[in-house]
């Protein structure tokens, strides 16, 4: 019996994401797929547009067989731990391979790519410092750096996001965890060419502009054909039944009361607040009236979007340097994780496997929490803040009651 | 040039607090009379519900002729420091006596009690720990103290809470403060007897029933009848071009998502966090949807309505027991007064005391803030935090921009 996994955010699930899916099932030959999938808040410091359920919902809809949370520690981070966290959690579920998406689709790139690093590691570092002090970004100051040393041309290009993430995911499995697991990667595919590898009324747009549509027309109609259709449908039903999408705008009053009234001190305590950047971040809420104007009235080449809006989000959740430096603990891995939903092979396979993993595998928080659980906690009273009254406490309930998913 | 004091909040101005100026100013033949006024949390923690600013027009327009602010760090306390702040204010701008309003009217009966009080102390202090120690608040322990004395029954019942506050007034002034100024009262008047005292078309309602008559029927014509006219209009212009008034529930989101987020060691530090009672608040806030069903659930025979509000505002407002701490100073007392309004014989008073008072006194805040001004500016961003986007950045940056009121 083969399994296979992949590390996603399906927010929302789309045509890409369903034939990437089936594609790394085809090619593996796997009997089991594993969706390592993000929580309430994503790598780029956003919350989920679509609760927790709803896209493990898609993620089994389109053929996982199993789901299980990357824990909010890993989730809302730098590559480097968003990648670790993912790898260690399929390693420890015994996957044999794991596939993320490229441009290019060769894993040997990837491998020689992580090799040209770590040979270069000291002399990148020294590279990467001088660009940092330049005054841009440490993602930038990172590509920077890789080009000085005139890496070979076919090695994948390191100022692309979807590489830097590849490169830390091979460099996790092949030389820090010590993993067993396998990296693979599948080309992505794109509008440009969608043509040859989708059903022709199958179309491609990505999840970013996918919520655009959504949140500028308010109606769901409009992303059906970038969707799988039961996607749709679950899209839909959230739309009417449930509530609107989980967007920054609607929580930039409570980080406005946070960073308004809490001190310059305390706010220093949150993860990733280096370098005085919450006193930028404080003097800018008092004067920006909307999230948007927020974020580009704060971003500067130095931080990035992204970095500003993971600090937000650990501001809304209150998440400490010491928190995390708890939650990761030594050698930093997941030692639990949350089971969100799974098919008829998908529970087979986690019968087979529980008496093995390392992990401690559960279904709902218990009551005494793990520092990785509190963080998890903590994430989803944030997430559901915005909700009126009741259903917000309602919510934060479910967390507790609320089984695996497990369609009929 | 005589003048007296007032220590107010006016949430809203009454005809009972109208009389009560009126009388004052006529007992005492004064020439100025000053209101010390909380600004925008009040001694119950709750936000005032009107702005700061209409409620300092209110009492330029019943006859005040200087509005000054009493300071968060004084406004939202035990009786004891909100007493002795506005005390403090009133002897350093050199008003020759404050009023307060009691049931009996006599200010014999509560220098009296005062030195009943003092000349048992000790005794006092041990009966109100084993009363403590049973169960009970402090406030009620310090009453059933004072019984178990058996007092001489013309002293103030201190089982009111008017009475506390009135013994507070005049144990600061007489006793703690060094104060010149000397304390009075004026009799109370009530539903029960206002027909004596006021023309026959003004009735007395208590500032409580007024703004539950308020929010009930969301019409500012069914208080007519219980507020001077000017202020009815006032009220009236407020709800149709400004905002609703300001009420806890408003705010009750931001208390779940800092009591659902902060850790339960954060909470500890916020004043009046003691003897774990932050534990009963985020236990408490996890379960209830509203700021009603939430109160009502922490309530205990201990731990008093008007404590655990005060404990929710210092949360919401980030107060720290050392920003408390840092604020009172030693000697605790306020060292700067902002100027909120007056009228011109208020502004030809201020001319002649502002090189003699040893207050600091400013109409808008200064970017160097002492810790006191801190609390304050910080409590102003938490009272704005329930408006819009745009709105609550106007209001924030009008704490800087707008003069003191002066009408014409």
């Amino acid at each position: 019996m083969k399994a296979i996994g992949l590390i996603v955010e399906y927010n929302p699930l789309h045509n890409g994401h369903a034939y990437h899916l089936r594609a790394s099932r085809d090619v593996s030959g796997a009997d089991i797929v594993i969706c390592v999938m993000s929580g309430y808040f994503l790598q780029r410091g956003e919350p989920a547009a679509f609760s927790r359920r709803v896209r493990t919902e898609m993620a089994l809809s389109v053929g996982a067989d199993l789901v299980v949370e990357l824990p909010y520690a890993y989730s809302t981070q730098h590559a480097h731990w968003f990648a670790r966290g993912g790898v260690s959690i399929l390693d420890d579920l015994f996957a044999d391979e794991f596939y993320f998406g490229s441009e290019a689709g060769h894993i040997d790139d990837f491998h020689e790519l992580d090799t040209f690093m770590h040979e270069n590691t000291q002399c990148l570092q020294e590279k990467v410092r001088a660009h940092v002090k330049s005054g841009i970004s440490y993602p930038s100051a990172q590509a920077r750096a890789f080009f000085d040393l005139n890496p070979p041309a076919h090695l994948p290009d390191l100022s692309q996001p979807n590489n830097i993430l590849g490169y830390h995911y091979v460099k996790a499995a092949s030389r820090q965890l010590g993993a067993r697991i396998a990296s693979q990667t599948i080309p992505r595919i794109s509008a440009a060419y969608h043509d040859d590898t989708l059903p022709p009324d199958q179309s491609i747009a990505s999840a970013t502009a996918i919520r655009k549509m959504l949140s500028e027309s308010g109606d769901a109609a409009i992303i059906r054909p970038y969707v799988p259709e039961q996607v749709y449908e679950m899209i839909n039903r959230f739309y009417v039944q449930d509530q609107p999408m989980h967007e920054w705008e609607a929580y930039y009053p409570y980080l406005q009361l946070l960073l308004s009234t809490r001190s310059a001190e305390a706010l220093s305590r949150i993860y990733e607040a280096e370098e005085g950047l919450e006193n930028r971040l404080i003097k800018t809420a008092l004067t920006q009236p909307t999230f948007h104007d927020f974020m580009h009235a704060a971003k500067t080449k130095r931080y990035t979007w992204t970095r500003l809006q993971r600090l937000s989000t650990h501001i809304l959740t209150g998440t400490a340097k010491t928190d995390i430096d708890e939650a990761l603990g030594v050698p930093a891995r997941p030692r639990s994780v949350r089971i969100l939903g799974f098919s008829e092979s998908g529970r087979a396979y986690l019968n087979r496997i529980k008496k093995h993993t390392p992990l401690s595998l559960y279904h709902r928080p218990p009551q005494n929490k793990n520092a990785q659980q509190w963080l998890d906690e903590r994430a989803a009273r944030a997430y559901y803040a915005i909700l009126n009254g009741s259903e917000r406490v309602d919510k934060w309930k479910e967390e507790y009651t609320q089984p695996p998913v497990y369609p009929d």
